[in-house]
């Protein structure tokens, strides 16, 4: 079982959590100077060494020269990597079984610890990758400053070298326009509100990434609880503003929410802008309880599964845009049937 | 059982067939030069005599004035009446009770004598109103002239009095640009083709009328043929433009039908030329196999029933536009339930 197809708190807006830290190795130069035998080194004993001592989980790894095009882009939409580290050759990835776990080699940094889970569980997230932190510390020498923290290639990571991020679905800021308030009111408080897959992207299926910006002056705990503490009234106004537009127009609302739920459960193809959006609005009916029998971790993945390169790479081969948009139609009517 | 609740020849391209007789009273001026007391002697010795005279068939007489507007729209949206009679107090109509047939007295000319059944059916059609047209002929004395013919209001009618129509459900013509081609060659074979409602409206969901325009140095029986033998082969090259839509891209045609299905039998609220494309798409969709277990005749129902005035008549109180929407939509959920 994947991470997003279990059930999380506040999951119903709280879609995931993630946290990672950027790490580099004392002994080497950052990643964009390394020599192709320095990038081997690293890349071979982080991932040998995470594979032999992870103890309980079951790590695999993935080096980026071995994969197609199609196999990078569907690790990139199940946001396992970075698209950054999809163009990079040196590089290379440690999964768990679940995919709640993948440390990033030589990205930007030498390492990228991340933990993902569905829900706001931010801090099970950080006790995951300090775990692993820890694990890695007792074999590595990490580059490290006792002015500045751990040493990172982009200053913005220096110090903790934490990033926090929840993807939260908030419909509702989207319908009433208060997204617009929300982003600056955020970026005030050292919030970054992003697109689905990260800076530069477009927010797709009123879906919405909120991350803390700040790793220094702020102990790790402090940042995760500061970000807990916006996540949660967040949601809560959120909640408020879903009951607003269900108060002012129910009837608006349930038709739209109704018509979402016929047009994914007949269509024959479908884009996968078009299907985000209806996604989106299924599942605010189940958030609010027009719609049953439907699971929140039934459309979480759902959102994975219909990603472009995450459906070709489930072909197992080449598709035209139409067999594509034939085949997401029909995950999606599979994924909605009133048996599920 | 109403007319439309039957099944027709080639039913699911011939929505129904409409066969009427203009016939005037000697004795008194055309219904635009008559005295109050003549329209009122018109219309109550020609009431009261079909319904002591009809035999099997239980006929009721409505009196314009004596009718709301909701109830005459709805006359209107079940073709019982035409837009012009809707205006007229001193009109009125007798129907029967299956409503295939009506009579209207002091519309254009005093006497309409209609007859229309689902399918194609012109022969049934003329039978029904040359039985009644003998009936009437028995007692009153019809305007007559043995070189014109039948004396009528407007020249166009002059001679048999008679206009025969099909309404057509035509979404390949509609869909591939062939309607534009169609509609002028039938213009110079002598015949109209025009909107749901008859001259000057538009065509809603792909429904068309095609009638016969010449009165004048043709049978009743020449002009039936000729309208049987256009619509035949109207009939059968929608058939074809439609397995060439099917052929060419099945995906697009199956998508559209089932979005169509998804749509109408999930919406909360509808307008009526929403329903009235998305029922086309749906009867196309019966009509070529794709959906199974929903009837044409259902659909025939429900194009009549979720037209505005019939709606509210049925809600019997005033309805404001959501409200009226929200029973649309309810009207169709109910029809396309799988129960059905």
């Amino acid at each position: 079982m994947k991470w997003y197809e279990k059930d999380g708190e506040l999951g119903d807006i709280a879609v995931s959590t993630r946290v990672r830290l950027a790490r580099n190795l004392k002994d080497y130069p950052f990643p964009g100077r390394m020599s192709q035998q320095q990038e081997n080194e690293v890349l071979h004993s982080v991932s040998s060494y995470l594979i032999s001592s992870a103890g309980g989980t079951t790590f695999r790894f993935l080096e980026l020269k071995n994969l197609d095009r199609i196999t990078i882009g569907s690790l990139v939409e199940r946001h396992l990597i970075s698209p950054e580290l999809a163009g990079k050759n040196g590089g290379g990835v440690v999964l768990s079984g679940d995919d709640s776990v993948s440390i990033m080699i030589n990205e930007e940094d030498h390492l990228r610890i991340q933990s993902i889970l569905s829900g706001l569980r931010l801090g099970q997230c950080l006790e995951t990758v300090n775990r692993l932190d820890d694990l890695l510390d007792g074999n590595f020498k990490y580059a490290w400053s006792d002015q500045l923290g751990y040493l990172t290639h982009c200053p913005t990571n220096l110090g903790t070298g934490l990033r926090a991020s929840l993807m939260l679905h908030l419909p509702a800021h989207t319908e009433t326009g208060e997204i617009r308030r929300l982003l600056p009111n955020l970026g005030k408080l050292g919030f970054t509100v992003r697109g689905l897959y990260g800076e530069g992207t477009k927010a797709s299926g009123s879906l919405y990434q909120l991350s803390n910006q700040m790793t220094l002056g702020l102990s790790e705990q402090e940042a995760i609880e500061r970000l807990d503490e916006v996540v949660r009234s967040t949601i809560e106004r959120e909640k408020n503003l879903r009951n607003v537009m269900m108060e002012k127009n129910p009837i608006f609302l349930e038709d739209r929410i109704w018509r979402a739920y016929g047009i994914l459960s007949n269509a024959r193809r479908i884009s996968s802008g078009e299907a985000m959006k209806l996604i989106s609005d299924i599942r605010m009916g189940v958030s609010i309880g027009i719609l049953k029998d439907i699971s929140i971790s039934e459309l979480n993945k759902l959102i994975c599964n219909i990603q472009t390169n995450c459906i070709i790479s489930a072909a197992g081969k080449p598709l035209t845009d139409v067999e594509r948009d034939t085949e997401r139609a029909e995950l999606i009517r599979q994924a909605l049937k009133p048996t599920n």
